[in-house]
């Protein structure tokens, strides 16, 4: 299908990314790494001085850099050279809002997880995409490495049987202690973060990357929440256990107070043949235990990797690609789809909502003590 | 204090331990090492062709390779040269009996863990204890090592402040399909095992290990048991939540069918001045979080290694101390305390009992999915 | 010092890069990571139409697709959007003569290493460089890592003391067997390589790493060079060993037949009050022995890590940046020389002139068997 | 072949192993780790109090420990239960006196590398070796680790192809500052010592390795030894290149001045089909580069390992064997000896003389900075 975006650079404007944010600029980074798209404009901030000034960081067009997601949309329309599409980069509370306003306004959507604040709010922003006649999508980041990729599709192939135990953890530190970074005062603030703390800033990573890899679904949780910091509204570790479709039995481990822990988001999933082990801060080796009791080392650059994973890596082997070449993955396939092509494994609004019922579901089941709860989406 | 025992090395026997048996030729390795203690007898089977097999592949005077436990007893009793205690090596069902048996004839005890088959059993052990002139010991191996008894002395010592989270994971992989070998026969047979199978096993070294270290009880636990393989009747992997007297809440995840897991013990222990990690396949190392966001490796031979980890290595570092070492260091303080000198850091039979009654707790309440249960001896 | 500059994007062509070429494309992407650079033109083959073919895969203006060097500078000095430098990233024989048609028309250059084909070339080079209003830099990538930076500052604060040996390795295994890869074919041909095979491709990287980061030249070599797979014109595996000015001892060893081997890339340096440990694959960690004989990990965020260092990343710590964000700081500190600022960590010719005597000094060496030699520039 | 040896332990004499030395213990654990050798007798020091005092740590009966080792050889020569070999672990000028008595005296030997002091001496004890009816063996400790034999036979299978290179390196820092310790005392002293300082205490222990492993013998090497801590008369760090009898190439470095090394003995082969790569602190697993570029993790206990190694295993894979129980394992080689067995593994005095050869030549060619010197027994 011919385009006419088919000759140019996608262009895209951030909602969010002001100073002192660290996704923003993430974002822009892994949006043009491939050339494929280029940030054109930006809705920075809800302060009109501080989104001006991100805008001149940024390198934007000064008459681009605007006050707010409305007058945006509404300049950017009418430009010749306007946006294709939004990145949404924002508290969790301003998610469905601003989604909500560019897709009404045909404008493609990718978004910062978790979907929205609520499971409700989610609810009615998957009706919203169901309607919109753009793509809508997700930045579940850690699906974007090239070894989960070939992880999913080990699995995919059977290479480690049926799957029987999964275990995945997201251990950090950096809330181990009482702060008021601007990083960290929103994301424990239930107006702006939801009901949940950790489990809904990387809980539902570690949940996401868990169904993506088995592609399997969660069906049911057990939940222990807690504020382990004095004076939290919000959780900051938690710890689940875990029942697949399948039957597989699982474990979900993620906390945010774990002192000397950065970034540790580690998936091992086990099956009647074999077992996969994945570490995100060395993404681009994969341990592969076989049925033999053979070890393998795969790593990026290998011969033995599928084609997904191959065309996901822009450098021969040893020469390390890291978290923001992941994230310009995602965006790669986002640039393929706004160009009319498929990308069956970006993440979209139906694993928002996945991750949503996460969210609500152990926040209730930890709060409640009630055993088992069925993860309903 | 003098004894006669001063001057000569300890005799002791084996129960158990005949052909095919691993554990019996550890113990004696472990036993002899540092030339403390000789293993001078056995009834190393209750087959008599095969418990004097057993003997002279230990090269024990042929002798003193009995046909049973009450043989052997009253036939050392009246040695010069009797032993001094003897190494219970058996099934987890003729704990009881054997050191019944040997406590009543005053005759000291190393044992297996678990103490016994069930809870039950492990409060008559404690009281037969209780009235005993002799030491019983259990061989919780893995408090053994001398970085395992460095971590305990640095959380004693405030080094991580007050604990707030700990994981403790084991996963192995050798029950991961059907066998029946001899080595698992007997693990997964409730006649001879006990109501646990995986968490009898092994659970309960990762459990002995996390109070072992914090110096913390674990007042409740949420568990999840389940026997992966068909057709067994005991768990081959586990899942449990924990809650420590202080608040600190934990997990603990054993299991048996991991394909490629060798023998992953793995200790995390996390608290709001800092962490640890210990790793039982790399046993010579501790990695230690500085509340500064500081990462130390601390290694055997270290002179930052306090006096008592320093006294259980036998070689500089850099030259790998491993099981058997560790084994050999519980082997050290229970000579020790035949000696008449103290070994506070060697398991007993309270240990034995918290291990029957997470094993038992696990059990019931993983079956009754019954939520917190509270774990009591 | 205000410049025109200032308020836009800095623009540049690339020289080679054309259709199969690996690092024509990683140049673009490290320029362009921080929106500080754009590339807007090429002269990206010798071949008319595959410079076009690039251009396209580039999303270059298809005019400004240059069939050559020359008039790509003709037209480019007309233009008021012209380029501001070249980046030269061919085989070693075109560097000079690309760089010389740059230089002489005003244009600043970025080359690939080795600086040129042969020491004399070199030489004449840095004297067109001397003579040149424009800057001259060099991608010695491995020095732009973070945790490289952070060593060098380590090493020049007297974290180590005095330096008293030092270990740089680059094992590689690609052209373990016979290849005719685009690849190798010309790292392997002397008329477009140079005198050098693996010690010009991989050599002068370690080199120049060992160099800058304990702050001290070689000034005496003994070496080995060998053509490990028959056939071939140039070396393949390289083993020399070092005399540091300050009387330090080492040794250097790269090779290309190491199957297995990716691009593993270490730096040991010892000093008499410690030693670091860095390697390629693992970038984001330092490993640093302290004169106490504490081993620490430092690791990209952590709040020891000096300025410089924290500068160069652009994401907090566990989330890990690697090859093309190194490669990136090396364009971020050459867009600060082209806005008028400094870079003095920088390489350039003089570091070339460094590498292209290590690679003379080391064949004639080799080949003469004369013993140690001295490193003459 | 019959012999009244068969029915029971072997018995041993340690000649040094008196107060403060390290090695002694790790003999007498290492010989008796097995059951089949028991320490009965020392001259564990020159000094008669001093042997009196450790006779009494080792538990050996009073009357055997001797103030000499003449005097020991003719008392042990009219006991029924005296000695069937001597362990020598003295500093290296009492290796040829202490061999020779014991060996004209019919008493096998067990000696500490190197041989001898000199590689005149070893080719007198050679000498005495060749006329001897009892055997002569010599601990090089490292090619007793199951994974190093495993490494040897997967070599000689062909499964690397034709050996083209070989590191083998060998980092301690225990010796990075002026120290009067006993254990570096001796070692840095001409007269004790011989010629080689690191070359011989553990540079001799990497050669060796690195021919078990290859099956090949160095022809030549290029040798660069220093004296990095002023003031020593003996070599603290050295570094060679090798070249193999078969043409490959190779380097040996070895340092006692790299503060933070343990004992990071490392062995990495490559050839025309593959590589391995062991590195002696983490002993349990070979890293294995296949030709199709897959890296695989062999650990004990796989079931891919050759029965050689797995005879050398004394536990479940994942329980970790070290130092001690490698070492023990060239003591079973030795009690197959010596119970009429064969055990070519074994290191016996070719490899010593090999050893002196080597330090000697090194020394030689370092001094003398001669070039390539052909490696001559």
């Amino acid at each position: 299908m011919k385009s006419e975006k088919d000759g140019r650079r996608l262009r895209f404007a951030l909602i969010g990314g002001g100073p002192g944010s660290f996704i923003g600029s993430v974002h822009r980074i892994a949006a043009e790494l491939d050339r494929e798209i280029e940030l054109v404009a930006g809705a920075f901030s809800s302060d009109n001085a501080r989104s001006a000034e991100a805008g001149a960081v940024f390198r934007v067009d000064p008459a681009r850099a605007y006050p707010d997601v409305a007058t945006m949309l509404r300049a950017e329309a009418v430009r010749p050279d306007g946006i294709d599409f939004v990145t949404i980069a924002t508290p969790n509370h301003h998610h469905l809002p601003a989604a909500r306003a560019a897709l009404e306004a045909g404008i493609a959507v990718m978004s910062d997880k978790p979907a929205t604040a609520t499971l409700e709010e989610a609810r009615e922003l998957a009706d919203i995409v169901a309607g919109a006649d753009v793509p809508y999508a997700l930045t579940y980041t850690y699906s974007g490495y090239p070894l989960v990729r070939e992880a999913r599709a080990r699995v995919a192939d059977g290479a480690i049987g049926r799957v029987t135990k999964v275990i995945v953890e997201y251990p950090q530190g950096w809330l181990a202690t009482a702060t008021d970074s601007k990083q960290a005062a929103w994301r424990l603030d239930p107006k702006r973060a939801g009901p949940g703390g950790c489990i809904a800033d990387i809980g539902v990573h570690a949940f996401h990357l868990a169904e993506f890899v088995t592609g399997l679904r969660v069906t049911q949780l057990l939940a222990d929440l807690g504020s382990v910091v004095p004076g939290r509204a919000l959780d900051d570790d938690c710890q689940l256990l875990l029942r697949f479709e399948n039957g597989a039995r699982g474990a979900l481990l993620a906390s945010q107070i774990m002192i000397g822990e950065r970034n540790g988001l580690r998936l091992r999933i086990h099956g009647d043949r074999g077992g996969i082990d994945w570490r995100q801060e060395t993404p681009n080796m994969l341990v592969v235990h076989h049925s033999d009791g053979r070890t393998e080392l795969v790593q990026a650059g290998d011969a033995s990797l599928g084609a997904d994973a191959t065309a996901r890596l822009r450098t021969p082997g040893g020469h390390p690609e890291g978290y923001l070449e992941a994230f310009a993955n995602l965006y790669r396939d986002f640039a393929m789809l706004l160009r009319g092509g498929k990308a069956p494994l970006l993440p979209g609004i139906a694993d928002g909502l996945r991750g949503m019922a996460l969210i609500e579901t152990a926040v209730h089941a930890s709060r409640d003590e009630s055993g088992w709860a069925p993860l309903i989406v």
